[in-house]
């Protein structure tokens, strides 16, 4: 399986600047912008950034800014964190968290296609070094990615200076990638010519000037896992319920044997949900989705099932490189890793008529959704893909448990008055979904006729007094906020109290990203 | 000017449906669902809306749905506003707004874009009568329409049965419209050739089948006119700092000589905005935008300023048909009319790198937006196009007064620590400007810092000293929300003793949409 360093660079010349990592690192300065690869813990330059971080600490007060295409995982974030000054445009690290709640790292999210258009728009400014994993380097000095996409290619084309990880441990990805920039002012867009999931309209590898490269490094690391979480009775229940909408949905609008295809995000509930459709009367799925997950890996082997998948990473539960092998050896035509401004394109999202399913912290009973902010102030991960996917999306679905249990034991409504946060507004999701039912928003409805639905059908049984009761407190008006502050004062303390007074639930309220 | 009846209508067949008005509103009976052309006053059924409306006074308890492009005028909706049910996309009626809020009318606002597209997806249901006006019917039975698009080309190709009003009033707007059909599933849409304000890529009159026309009414009565207002100092200042970011963004972006195609919304501020650039150093300005309007006439007659628009509607101060025929001989082919899929298109608003410039209501000091509920709960029109053109924009500008001043003779700030309805998120914004300056949202920066720079730029010095004691009492967290009600009722007491104690600016505070 692994290969030798002299297999994977083709090209003589760059050949010549293999170099250890720990000299390679020192091409940083404090000061510097990295853009990274990576996405969902797949791809990113798992030598380079651990030995930056043992370099940095050597450093008087060093800090720098990372750009990365999604989350990096925590084995690499955590080590470099406290010398981020910047971080964007999206992570997942605990690490990095506490910095950005005590003030010590300047964060901000922003729409994933957003981002890599804007780091080719200039809006992220100068670029210093690109670091990016690659699995082959190509004659001509041209670059095979590995396992992501990201923002790899925006990186190399704007960077000044260019460090490759050559990772030889783990399979060469040749032939999964479709690459292509987004164009940037003053240059006019043009029509991206994509009409299928598998459709490639750009080249295999990333062409940049390979002059810019200082440094080569050799990585024998594989990706590390992601964890695939099971669900449980509510997820299977959040399951049946999105399966229920989608037949609905393909009865009442005419879809007959088509299906839309789909996205869905990471983690419990979306592999219920894949595993429910697994076993449901939709047959040829297409995926138009960020990440190519474990839970998709059964439907892959069923040729019957799977027509096709389009992603920016692939973020496995086990990424032991003979299995990653087979996988691309039997998905290679099928499945096409791309930059994430195409993945999260809103052309080709509306286009292809996406069915998007992603989980937000919680919904409120207008229909709006929070996915980054706990108690409003404290950013979680960042929004990601999901403002890309739920507002160009032919049926957007946000599902949730309806309850969450916290670390202190309460348990708390997933479906409240208002969030604190908001990043999806009521007009770009068609359905909400909890293990209690699923509420649409197809047609004309006044938003009280919505918020009596969602309550009733979405939120918990416990909490739904409440919720009526805060609706006929909060007056007149078309979408009746309650704003009298002695009133409000009330009926948070009525919530607490019938937080404390939730019964306990056989199986808890688990809670899924 | 006028035409006869008989040189508008060129199909035999359709020429013997005519009727009186009287005759054909009786097509229409209570519960029926009617989608009829109309966009920002532009190119509604003025013949046939008043009619239908004395019709329906005589039955008892007459109900139906009414759809429309964008707005309609307050002399159409007015007389028809008891009787409708349920309302949407976009209203600016106050007559309609009292009902809403009274809960005898369901309205619910959309994305103009999202809103065609749903209307042939079916997520609106049937429509039971389509009622456009338009300005030609050719030989074949396919009709010209006349100074808006709107949604008047799905609601021929959805509707049951259909009403043309021809208007022998107004000039035959042949050659101005671009008409093509948004895809719908199952059918998978295509990539849409549009590279330039001025590209057709449709036909310039509406094909449908005429055997459904089961009444053709003639109208006289010409657009009612859109309100001009011009800018005072407040609306100078704005502008100013619009083109002054415009310039900072020219220099570091590398534009050199190329503008980007910019979208204005209606108002004074955007005729301020206008007039500003018509004076500056951006030479050859396109517009894609969603209403041509009375602002930009001066622009359209300077041939070295005027590269071409394309917008939804042609909405004027003065309608006088001989003006408006001499506006048409001048642009035709310059401007182009199409239906709001397309002006409002993200896919397009993408690619083409438009700088859009809206006035929410007011905007909070992270950045987020309300362009639609005062005070939280009631609507003043919708949300229109604003997300369309915010949320895909290359730039998107939202700009306004700092201040404003309430009926009640109370100076509240539209700068405020949290916004009541969020319609406009931080990741969709990238400039907030009122007269005071203006401030960015490039790069990375945290919500905190972005909060400072917000509040020192662009609030009103009067209360800038207690929107920096929110951010300091909201705490921690990478963006701070004060959520304990003791204390933020307090923050709310001192900003009401603020807005009291404000105190007088010559020239007030007026309030541009």
């Amino acid at each position: 399986m692994t290969s030798s360093i002299g297999e994977r660079v083709q090209c003589e010349a760059l050949l010549r600047k293999l170099v250890p990592v720990e000299e390679a690192v020192r091409h940083v300065r404090s000061g510097d912008v990295l853009a990274v690869s990576g996405f969902t813990k797949a791809g990113e330059p798992k030598a380079f950034l651990p030995a930056l971080a043992r370099h940095l600490a050597g450093l008087p007060d060093a800090r720098i800014s990372v750009y990365s295409g999604a989350s990096l995982s925590e084995e690499v974030e955590a080590p470099l964190a406290p010398f981020i000054a910047r971080r964007g445009p999206y992570m997942a690290s605990a690490a990095s968290r506490r910095l950005i709640h005590a003030g010590k790292m300047d964060y901000a999210d922003a729409h994933l296609s957003h981002f890599a258009r804007g780091l080719m728009y200039g809006f992220y400014g100068d670029i210093d070094l690109a670091v990016v994993e690659v699995s082959r380097i190509r004659p001509d000095g041209s670059v095979v990615l590995s396992a992501s996409v990201g923002v790899s290619a925006e990186a190399l084309a704007r960077a000044r200076a260019v460090v490759l990880e050559v990772n030889t441990a783990i399979p060469d990805f040749t032939g999964m990638h479709d690459i292509v920039l987004p164009p940037a002012p003053p240059t006019i867009g043009w029509p991206v010519p994509v009409t299928g999931v598998r459709d490639r309209i750009g080249l295999p590898y990333v062409l940049f000037d390979p002059s810019r490269v200082v440094a080569v490094v050799e990585s024998r690391q594989p990706d590390f896992p992601v964890a695939f979480r099971a669900g449980g009775a509510t997820c299977d229940a959040i399951a049946g319920h999105v399966l229920a909408f989608l037949g609905e949905c393909r009865d009442r609008f005419g879809w007959h044997h088509w299906v839309p295809p789909l996205q869905s995000g990471v983690g419990n509930i979306a592999n219920a949900v894949i595993s429910g459709l697994a076993r449901s009367p939709f047959q040829r799925l297409h995926f138009w989705t960020e990440v190519f997950q474990e839970g998709l890996l059964d439907l892959v082997a069923d040729r019957d099932r799977f027509a096709g998948a389009s992603a920016s990473a692939m973020s496995l539960a086990d990424t032991e490189p003979t299995r990653v092998e087979a996988l691309i050896r039997a998905a290679r035509g099928d499945l096409v890793l791309r930059p994430m401004w195409m993945s999260n394109n809103p052309e080709i999202i509306t286009r292809l008529h996406v069915v998007a399913m992603n989980t937000p912290l919680e919904v409120d009973i207008y229909g709006h959704a929070n996915s980054t902010h706990v108690g409003g102030s404290r950013v979680v991960n960042g929004l990601g893909g999901s403002g890309d996917f739920f507002r160009n999306a032919y049926l957007s679905v946000a599902h949730t448990p309806s309850i969450r249990t916290l670390r202190d034991g309460r348990t708390v409504s997933c479906v409240l008055p208002y969030v604190n946060h908001v990043d999806h507004t009521e007009h770009d999701i068609k359905c909400i979904v909890t293990e209690h039912g699923y509420a649409t928003n197809f047609g004309i409805r006044s938003p009280r006729a919505r918020a009596r639905e969602i309550i009733d059908r979405c939120a918990h049984p416990h909490f739904r007094p409440l919720l009526h009761d805060y609706v006929t407190m909060a007056g007149d008006g078309d979408e009746p906020r309650l704003l009298a502050m002695d009133r409000l004062e009330g009926w948070w303390r009525d919530y607490d109290a019938a937080c404390a007074a939730f019964p306990g639930e056989p199986g808890g309220a688990p809670h899924g990203h």
